[in-house]
């Protein structure tokens, strides 16, 4: 089952520089181990924004749920989730 | 370069049904011919919804102005254009 | 899977009345037909307008795309689609 | 009386661990007395986001008011009040 | 149970006058039938605006929804519904 | 001269909670005596929100200033004020 | 008692304009004859866009109320009013 | 050059009274300044709200920016700016 | 005097080809005498959108108006227009 | 390839005037010299708001981010990206 999910983050400028760079140190050590497992297929950065495009590929919504609940960078982000389908226009649609 | 749109259709509930068909059948034509060009990799449904999100993979804007603009159903659409780039967690960037 | 899908339905006042209550009775058949399939096991009126709140309980998102496209009142309706999970504070969920 | 409530949760990265811990543990609590209660007998989590989607069946607003009021973690929450009726195609509604 | 309904109206400017005359006075009608049951307490006009701010006094959310589904002027307007209830500072309030 | 005020409170989570019981208090007491002398006819609770619809019958725009100042919670509050005036269907307006 | 009311005119393309021109006619006659009577005392063109902003100095809510409505071009017009007082660091204010 | 300016104030509720006393002070005397000066020619209090509507009258918006930059109360501000002209229908306009 | 204007067109999916062609060559050609004329410097076209960003140079707002005013296709567009002045960072700004 | 960047700039009141008199230094140099070297050929002061409007020319989506991502101001930064390309109507565009 594919998800979009636009993640924007919105980070205090007074934050804990040290601390900060450790939860994003480890942000990208669990994403890239979702990208590794084909459940986060694609990530795309916006131009110009601290925010990302994302498409994952899980079982269901409840797995979608667990791993944005364990992004070290969720407290920082706002999140739109869309649940997405085939279309009848793909061209590697199976018919 | 990527950019990720956004587009949902609102079709008026007594357009001609004839002239509509024929318009969604151009549509998915010339969707397809770009497709197998390389121009749009990806297209998704929004599950519940007349709309999609694609990406597209194009020269520059230039070339996505005249892609969006031959579209057969471009009249009906409201369109979200956001410029990507490649995020520094993707595991298949080139660093 | 579930979904909950709100329904807002805006009907131009000089819509041909017949025509209309013709689509009104096909939507409360597919509706039923649907709800005893168990495909929407809630369906309650917003109060004082002319819109539902509605959940489904589907394979997927394709199944929902389906769904709601094949529903006659589709063309009047603004909808918003958002994906459910089980919550931990439910006490009806497994472990 | 029905209504639908949505709770969405936004917390402060620098919130005190150990107080929050203590708070979620005791709004869990109140929840599960109030579905036991039938007070609140639908709880699902939006997927993806640190919010829910909730039913309440309630003697009326008061008695909502009263139940809203009383969660510990409700200093955190942006809410939405939606009042509910039954719906004509329901296939439980009584005629 | 009370409810403020906020009703604003969107008249077609080119609407035929005769018909709309009727339904402003089949509407006017009804909402005076509908404040002298009790039902409908309040009605004020927002200054400058064809809208106006309503109080209801009803049932619950089900007699409610019959009411606004009644009113000759409904396909015009649009409806926001708030649910009320006393307040802990209002003097006529009882303990 | 009528207005309606919607006043919505966002109360942060660490504010000290004795200043702030003290001006409830203070508040409740204003209100009370704004209440008794005429000037603020109904206060309404909104249904699951920290939240209240209020009327206010007062010489003028002016006075409104005044009093909305004056209030102990005022710097918590987003506040929308809309000016009302009779509604031609109201049965307890003269002609 | 001071407004400001907002108007942003929306026309549709294809109105007929030989009745417009009489609407807008009388439009200017009504306003100018508002404006000689002190009703009206500022109008203002929003630069760019077919909208103006404007003061008007009325004995209430109600008189405000019936200039709006009796304009020739309220069909076409959005409107936001807004209720003005005296502001204490007006030169021009009394003490 | 005419532009209408709005600005809404938030003050957070535990600023140093003293020190927002002191710039409340700075910022009526710079208004009054401006207004002598015949850069300000109008201001207006929104009722009910700490907000205000003011008329600049100034050379171009260098001369605004320089203006709105020089308040006091500005980081306390949201502000939206409009640039005006004359309207047709003012009686004051030269032809 | 710096202006930008952004102008999105909404064009009917049934409007008359030929008049609408016809509207689209004279705003081509007005655009174009303006551009001669220096009044409008930049003219850039919203990627993937039937909108553009433009910068017009014009003694004062009221010629802005009346260039929008003379635009052709003014009636399909929806326009938000901003105030600029010189930026104290601009390496091309006189001291 | 060229972008319009909306900078909307929100300092907090209590901001260290220190620390961030210079980062506003270290902003401007940055500006500058990204100006002098072509990569930012417009940049415009909103008239009477914290906030500019630039062009950016670049060589893609990724250097845009780049850029953004090493502006010492953008913390404080609400950030609107738009792609621009040639518009049709533009004299200095080649056939």
């Amino acid at each position: 089952m594919l998800f979009m999910v636009q993640m924007d983050l919105d980070v205090p400028y007074d934050v804990d520089k040290a601390a900060f760079e450790d939860m994003k140190a480890r942000e990208k050590a669990r994403s890239q181990e979702l990208q590794r497992a084909g459940k986060w297929p694609h990530i795309w950065r916006v131009a110009g924004r601290y925010a990302n495009v994302s498409i994952f590929d899980v079982e269901g919504a409840g797995e979608l749920h667990e791993i944005m609940m364990s992004l070290p960078l969720y407290p920082f982000m706002t999140v739109k989730v869309t649940a997405l389908c085939g279309h009848p226009s793909d061209i590697n649609q199976d018919d």
